[in-house]
């Protein structure tokens, strides 16, 4: 397409979400519900379809000799369809945030001042890989009274817009304008950029995928942009921790699932325990197949590990590889977590109080904890239910997004022919 | 300076300010105070210099022939000084919302999960105008924890430097990095452009100015930024109105003070009590020196008025000048606001309870209100205390912005060892 074709075609779309959003706008609560229970019986019913759609993709990945692990991401089985459609039950039965009125106040005039929770309006999701987040995504921005725009990436186009499709026939057969959920089908690049000039239009983008496409959206984008940057998240052991209960946090958030952005990729040790702890740690670590990278002073106690470079403290290696750095205290610890960590997920085990309560101010990650694995930081494990990933960003959401940082508030005022004087 | 330096300057004031955060995250909910009563005292002590150093501005501003007005706005005597000061002391007396824990409730694991109060980071203001602006927004943000960027209008930059040079001294005297108040004295807007692209090290840009002013920092921004468009606001007085409290309404809306965002552009009247309300209301807006517009209906009624035109009610007059529309019903009224209005705040006047609570609800505007003015839309009137602006943005904080939305939450976690499973 030139230039002005997709610029038409970018506001065709956006415009078709503003109507859906409108039409969400005024839907009842039971109505939503009707209409994502509606969609994961449609999805479960049409599966074969689906799997056959995504057959389309997988081959059409492997001819590009794409690596085993996007295989598997892209793949649709008749289990990931079910877990789908699972997905979307889950949201019919969270609470509804829209409409929820708070902090109502008696103001000096009288006049009754609070807030009211709102849809936020139309939502841009902009991803790659798996084809399930065009559900999950679609589904909960629905509950929470939003349009969705999507845009998929390029190798999971059939399967996606089949899945479209689907949540689309659910959208009409229960009255709501369809635009609420709305398919980007053009992959040409440059439909993103006219999508994110469409400030007033569009009111959210949430990109999801690699450094580089958030990196392109946030330079783009007129719209106000979620952001779900690197996890380089920290354990650190003080001298006053439990070495056992530090054993097995630091084994659990580096092991239990290394692929994700809420893995642990250093682990910080006092010095004053370093001895003690490290060849205990390294047993369980070389057992569960991870490659150990250290600073200078680790490696005088554990001798058969890598030297970890500067540049590795950096790093969200979201493999089985772990930076050890040994600290003189406290300070340093909180120090290095400044300096090298993403201020996303961050860990202190320890039995002392002040320090536990220091860590849990002095840090400013999205998440700080004290005596628990890194892996816990999740919507569900929150008691969120379900999310639209971690925010990395301080403006609106910060750490697990839920249906609630879907929403915004707006003030209302309940008068009685009050002025200003 | 060529490009490099400006891309230097910028660099060192922002991080420069990035230390002034550090120092104030730390910092005491005493020892802020201690500093806001101090520049207070030491603004008002400096009054003169203060004022010596407005009237080389002013000066300036008359040799290139602004405006009455802007000269108005630009001028400091001993009066707005002393205004300053006391906005200083006003916001040393609100709560400090940093550290307040909210919402923490136990797990079905037992870990304990909530939200900590945290201040932003580092945030710029970029405003036109007004000298005072400049100690307002330092100290407001001040008190939430936050360093703040400044950068003033190019007009009041000996007004801006000189009062800068008080704040800073004031920290430094009570032991904070001067960072935490940074000045950007170069005017060239190309230092602008540099700034907005320092995603990482500043956290949140605030545009306060004119529609160009917003539109450029927005189109250029890698940093998330919160707006404050227009104000196309709107009363309705429907057919359920009291009639005396309708005009007591729409004359305090509309004339009260016309300069501002959140008077009153447009009036819309249920065309069953036009006839009997038109008459009414023209004796008063004609006292009152307001030049009134109407749409044909209207015209019937008063006939000496100006025919409205269509894009008169997509306008922000910022004068003693209204809009007048009849509209058939409640829903027509609705419709206009949301075509024609800026979503920022709008008014039913009903005794209707119904109509009342659909307005709260189908109207999308930062504030809704039913039977008060809408100049009432203010932190100060709403019991916020003081005010950076009134957001238009939907993301992060949506009408009067308060000390609390310059801060943002964080995750805590309270663990005794436990894992992710």
């Amino acid at each position: 397409m030139v230039e002005t074709d997709l610029q038409t075609y970018a506001m065709d779309k956006a415009l078709d979400a503003r109507k859906g959003a409108r039409s969400l706008a005024v839907a009842s609560t039971p109505q939503k519900n009707s209409v994502l229970i509606k969609m994961a019986a449609e999805i479960e019913k049409n599966s074969a379809a689906l799997i056959e759609a995504n057959a389309a993709d997988v081959a059409g990945a492997i001819k590009k000799g794409v690596s085993a692990a996007l295989i598997d991401r892209l793949t649709l089985d008749q289990k990931r369809v079910g877990e789908m459609a699972a997905a979307l039950r889950e949201v019919s039965l969270l609470n509804d945030p829209v409409g929820e009125i708070s902090n109502m106040r008696r103001r000096p005039n009288s006049m009754m001042v609070g807030r009211m929770r709102v849809p936020i309006g139309v939502i841009c999701m902009i991803y790659e890989g798996r084809p399930n987040v065009t559900a999950d995504a679609a589904g909960l921005c629905l509950k929470a009274g939003n349009a969705t725009v999507l845009r998929g990436g390029s190798e999971a186009v059939n399967s996606n817009k089949a899945i479209v499709e689907i949540l689309r026939d659910a959208l009409q057969s229960e009255g709501i304008h369809p635009g609420a959920v709305t398919f980007i089908d053009n992959t040409d690049r440059a439909v993103v950029m006219e999508l994110l000039k469409l400030e007033g239009i569009i009111d959210l983008v949430i990109p999801r995928g690699g450094q580089g496409l958030i990196r392109t959206v946030t330079e783009n984008s007129r719209i106000p942009v979620l952001k779900h940057y690197k996890g380089v998240c920290h354990v650190f052991v003080d001298r006053d921790a439990d070495l056992d209960m530090a054993a097995g946090i630091c084994v659990n958030a580096k092991t239990q699932r290394p692929g994700t952005c809420n893995a642990m990729e250093t682990m910080l040790v006092d010095e004053k325990i370093a001895a003690e702890f490290l060849p205990r740690a390294y047993k369980l670590f070389k057992d569960a197949g991870v490659e150990l990278k250290g600073c200078p002073a680790a490696l005088k106690i554990l001798n058969d590990i890598t030297p970890a470079q500067e540049a590795d403290f950096h790093k969200e290696y979201l493999a089985l590889t772990l930076n050890i750095k040994i600290v003189a205290d406290f300070d340093e610890a909180v120090d290095h977590i400044g300096r090298y960590g993403s201020a996303h997920t961050d860990v202190i085990v320890t039995k002392d109080h002040e320090k536990a309560m220091r860590f849990l101010r002095e840090v400013d990650s999205a998440a700080v904890m004290v005596n628990a694995s890194t892996r816990l930081n999740d919507g569900g494990q929150f008691g969120l239910g379900a999310e639209i990933g971690i925010s990395t960003d301080k403006i609106h959401a910060r750490g697990p997004m839920g249906i609630e940082e879907l929403t915004c508030t707006k003030f209302i005022v309940l008068g009685s022919g009050q002025l200003r004087h």
